[in-house]
C-alpha cells in the first residue's frame, strides 16, 4: 500500500516531557511510501490527502511501535526446559536445553513481538560457537519474511563464558573441578574464544554486510557479551571499531552482584568504573540490565552520557535484583527496555513489560518519585530506537519519520468506563494489553492485522518448531547436558556464601526489625 | 446439570508440598449435583459414571477455582480516575471519586474475576457511610447474580479513617487543619463512626441474615478496617463476636511504614505486637497486607497461628512495598492472595497476579528461597479457601468438595512447544493467562464459558455503568472532591520526611557502594 491514513480517537504522536505528551484526539497519521508525512486531525487529513486505503477507527488508539532493546533466544528457555535460578546457577543449567534452528527460533520470536506491538527485535546472539555468518543470515532472514525491524549484534566473548564472581571466572573454577571434567569443560568452552584479531574481522564483515546498507530495516551493533567475559584489549579494539563503523555498543553490566564482586576483586572497582578508565563509555554504548550500579557508576554513566536497557523481568526471574532506575532518571541517563530471554508472561509482551517497569520502582516514602507513564513509554519507544540503532528514524510518529504503527485496541482500556482525566498514555501503559494489539505497520506496511500475519504462517511454524524441539537430542546435545549435570554442584559450591555484607540500598521494600 | 464428567489432558487435583501436587494426565473429574464425586483417569471414569454432559478435552488443563482472598471496589479506583498514588495520599485523593452502586459495581467485579478463572470474590466494602443493610444485600445479589462464591465482609472502622503516621492519626492532623476545613473533615468523617454497641448490632445481623445459611455460596467474615482504625474495645469486642459465631476476621495490617511507625508511636510496638497483647491473633485472623512486619512480627504470627493475605500488586502501585513472604513462608504462616483495588493490570486476574507472586520475591543471592509455582498455585487455591471462610470445602478437585472447577486452554502454555519436564503447576503458572480460561464451574454450574457468562448479560451491565459514571456528580460527592482538593497538601506535609532511618530490609534488590 503506497499511501494510508491510520485513524484513531487518540493518535499518541510523542512524549514532550515526564508528565506530557502530544497527543491528537479524533487524529490520523497520513503516511506515503514508508515515511510519515503528516499528523493531525482525521477529518482535516482525509480532504487534504487521498489515501489509497483507510485503517482504524475510534475504537483505537494509534501510537508508535514499540522497541525491544535486548532479547536472546526465540522459544524461551523455560519452554525449553530450564527453569528459572539464580543466574549464576542458570548460566550452567540452560546449557543442556535443546538447540533450536535460529530461523524457526528467531521467526517465532518476531510474530511473538509483532503481535503485540514490537516492531523491533534487537536479537543479542548466545552461542557456543564463534560468529557464524551463516547464523546472522538465517536471523536476519528471520526478520525480513516477518516484516520487524531487527538490531543485530552477536554476543562476544574471549574469557569467563561461564563464572564471575568474587572468588575468581572460570579459571578459577577450573582449577576446583577434577581433572576429567576440568578438561571436557574447557574443551566445551574455548572452540568459542576467538583471538582479537579474529573476532574483529568476523564482525566487521557482519558489520559491512549489514549495517544498514542492505536492507533498510536492519541495523547492526557491536556486543561485547559482558565486561568480564572480554579481555581489556578486545573491549579496546571493540570500540575502536564501533568508533570507525559508527555503530553502537550494546554490554551486560553489573546483572547481578557476583559480576559486580567479581570487578571489585579483579580491578578493585565495579565494572562500569573499569570500563570508564578504559574510555570505553560514552553516548554509543548501552550497558544492559545495570542492576547493582552504585551511586558512584550511575554518576559515571550521566557524566559520559552513557544508556542503559533495563530489563525488568528478567532481572527479577534470574534473582539479579532490580535496577536503580528511579536514581538514573534522576540524573538523565538514558533508560531503554527490553525482554530478555524472560519476561514476566514468557511471551515477549513489552505492554506487560512497561506496566511492570511502571509499578515495580515506586519505592515506599511520599518523597520517592517513581517513572511516570510517559517515562516508561519513552522507555520504550524512542530511548529504544536511540539505543538500537535507529536514533531519529523511529520511536514517534512526526513527519519525516518512518511509518511503525500499532492500533490498539480501546475496548479493554476504556470499557465499561475511564474517567475523562486519566490521559490515554497512562491509561495504555496502565490497562493496554498485548492482545489488544489489532494492526501493526512498518515502513508503512501492514504485516499483522486483526490476529494474522501478512508474511507469516504461523500455523506451520509452529509445526515445524514442534517437530524440531520433540527430536531426541544430537549427540553434542547429549555431551552438553551431562556436562551440566556433572559441573552444576561445582557452580553452586563455587559462588555459595560469597555475597558478604551489601551496603544500604537504592529501594527499601521492606524492614526487618 | 445433574452430573457432568470434566476432561483435560491435566487434572491438577491438589498442591502436597513446595515442589510436588497430585496430577492425573488424561483426566477427569466428576461431579454430580455440585460435589466432586470421583476424579480419575477419563477412559476409566467415562465407564464409570453415566455423566449428563462431558465438558473439556485434551486441550485443557483442569483445574481448582481460584480464590480472591481480598478485594475492594468493583470498578477501579484508576477507572474513576485516582492515579496510583502512595497510600497515603492516595486515601485522601480517592474519596474524589464518583460512587458507583454497589450491585452494578460487584457484577462488574465477579464478570472480571470469573473470566479470568476466580470462582471466590472477597469484597471487603470501604464506606462513607455506616454499614447498610442494603448494601449488603446488593453485593451479595451480584454474587448470586453471576454465580460467584462470596465472603463478604464490611471494613470496621471508629477512628483515624484518613491518617495513620509517626505523627498520630485523624485527630492530630486535624488539628493542623484551618478551623473551618477541621469542621468539615469532621463531619465528613464522624457520621461513618458508630457507638461499639451499633456496630455489634448491625454486624449480627448481617453475620446472622448471611453467615452460610441463606445462600450456600456466601460466607460472612468479620473486618475491622485497621488496627489503628479501631479501638481497643471494638476491636476486642469483634473479636468476641468472631468467635460467638465462628467466623474468622480479616483485617489490614502494617500495609505501609508509616502504618507501623503509628505503632511504635502509640503503642511503642508495632500494630501487630499490639494485636498480641489484646490477645487478638489466632488461626481465625487474617492479616492482610504485612508489608512492614518485623521479624519478631512473623515469629508472632507463626506462633499464633494468623493468618497473611498477600497483595502483591496493590502494594507495588500505592507504594507500599514488598511483604517478606519468604520468611513467612519459612516460619510457616499460611499466605494467601488477593487484588485489592489495584491488581497490575487493572483487571483482577489472579492468574497474573500468582505470575507477579512468583517472581517478585525472587530476591538475589543463591542461598535466597523463593516461593515455587507450587506454593504460589496453594495461596491462591486452599489457603484462599481457608481465610475466606470456606475451609475445606473447596480449593482441590477431590471427592467430596464442591465442584469450583476451572478450564484452561493449553494453547498459550504449550504452543508451539513446552518440554516434558516442565511440570503443568509450573507451566500454567509461568504461562497461563486469563484469557485462556474457556469454562468456570462452581458447585457444578457451569457459570462461564467460552467467553460468555450464563447468567450475565456483559452488554448490559456495561451500558448501564457507563450511563452511571458519565452521570454528573452529585452534590456530596461534589462536597467530597472539594474536601479532598482542599486537604490533600495538609496529609503531603503531614508525613512528609517522617520515616526516619530504616532497619535492614527482609529484601535487598541493589546497593548504593
Amino acid at each position: 500500500m503506497a499511501s494510508t491514513l491510520v485513524r484513531g480517537k487518540y493518535v499518541i504522536c510523542k512524549i514532550t516531557g515526564s508528565n506530557s505528551a502530544e497527543v491528537i484526539s479524533d487524529g490520523a497519521v497520513f503516511q506515503r511510501d514508508g515515511e510519515i508525512v503528516e499528523v493531525g486531525r482525521y477529518d482535516v487529513l482525509k480532504e487534504r490527502h487521498n489515501a489509497e486505503e483507510v485503517i482504524g477507527s475510534p475504537n483505537y488508539v494509534v501510537m508508535p511501535g514499540l522497541v525491544d532493546n535486548h532479547f536472546h533466544v526465540g522459544v524461551t528457555p523455560f519452554q525449553l526446559g530450564a527453569p528459572d535460578l539464580p543466574l549464576e546457577l542458570w548460566l550452567p543449567d540452560r546449557m543442556g536445553n535443546k538447540e533450536v534452528d535460529p530461523y524457526l527460533a528467531h521467526l517465532y520470536a518476531a510474530t511473538q513481538m509483532l503481535k503485540s506491538g514490537t516492531t523491533v527485535m534487537s536479537p543479542l546472539t548466545w552461542s557456543y560457537t564463534p560468529i557464524n555468518l551463516e547464523v546472522v543470515e538465517k536471523i536476519l532472514k528471520a526478520g525480513q519474511d516477518s516484516g520487524i525491524r531487527v538490531s543485530y549484534g552477536t554476543l562476544i566473548c574471549n574469557q569467563n563464558n561461564l563464572i564471575a564472581g568474587p572468588k575468581g571466572g572460570d579459571e578459577e573454577l577450573l582449577s576446583q573441578l577434577p581433572a576429567d571434567l576440568a578438561t571436557r569443560f574447557r574443551s566445551f568452552i574455548t572452540p568459542s574464544y576467538l583471538s582479537k584479531e579474529e573476532y574483529i574481522s568476523n564482525v566487521e564483515e557482519v558489520l559491512t554486510k549489514y549495517a544498514g546498507n542492505r536492507y533498510q530495516r536492519v541495523r547492526a551493533i557491536i556486543a561485547p557479551s559482558n565486561v568480564h567475559r572480554c579481555s581489556d584489549d578486545l573491549l579496546l579494539a571493540l570500540k575502536e571499531m564501533a568508533i570507525k563503523h559508527n555503530v553502537g555498543i550494546h554490554i551486560h553490566l553489573q546483572e547481578t552482584v557476583y559480576q559486580k564482586l567479581y570487578g571489585l576483586r579483579t580491578w578493585g572497582k565495579t565494572p562500569l568504573q573499569h570500563l570508564n578508565d578504559l574510555d570505553f563509555l560514552g553516548p554509543d554504548v548501552t550497558c544492559a540490565h545495570s542492576v547493582w550500579l552504585t551511586d558512584e557508576d550511575i554518576e559515571v554513566m550521566a557524566n559520559t552520557g552513557t544508556n542503559v536497557c533495563h530489563l525488568a523481568s528478567s532481572n527479577l526471574r534470574l534473582q539479579s535484583g532490580i535496577a536503580p532506575v528511579n536514581r538514573m532518571l534522576a540524573k538523565g541517563v538514558r533508560v531503554a527496555m527490553g525482554t530478555d530471554e524472560a519476561n514476566i508472561n514468557d511471551d515477549r509482551d513489552m505492554l506487560q513489560e512497561m506496566r511492570l517497569v511502571l509499578k515495580l520502582h515506586r519505592v515506599p516514602g511520599i518523597e520517592n518519585t517513581p517513572p511516570t507513564a510517559y517515562q516508561v513509554f519513552q522507555m520504550a519507544t524512542v530511548n529504544g530506537a536511540y539505543n538500537s540503532g535507529f536514533g531519529e528514524s523511529i520511536g514517534t510518529l512526526e513527519p519525516g519519520k518512518r511509518a511503525d504503527i500499532v492500533l490498539l485496541n480501546l475496548q479493554s482500556i476504556e470499557k465499561p468506563y475511564l474517567h475523562p482525566d486519566v490521559s490515554i498514555v497512562d491509561a495504555v501503559v496502565q490497562r493496554g494489553r498485548g492482545i489488544d494489539v489489532d494492526t501493526v505497520m512498518i515502513d508503512g506496511e501492514v504485516v499483522f492485522r486483526d490476529g494474522r500475519f501478512t508474511h507469516v504462517d504461523t500455523d506451520g511454524l509452529y509445526k515445524e518448531l514442534k517437530k524440531l524441539l520433540t527430536q531426541p537430542p544430537l549427540p553434542h546435545e547429549l555431551e552438553r547436558m551431562e556436562l551440566k549435570r556433572q559441573i552444576e554442584s561445582y557452580v553452586k559450591r563455587f559462588h555459595a556464601g560469597t555475597i558478604g555484607r551489601l551496603s544500604p540500598p537504592h529501594y527499601q521494600y521492606n524492614a526487618q526489625s
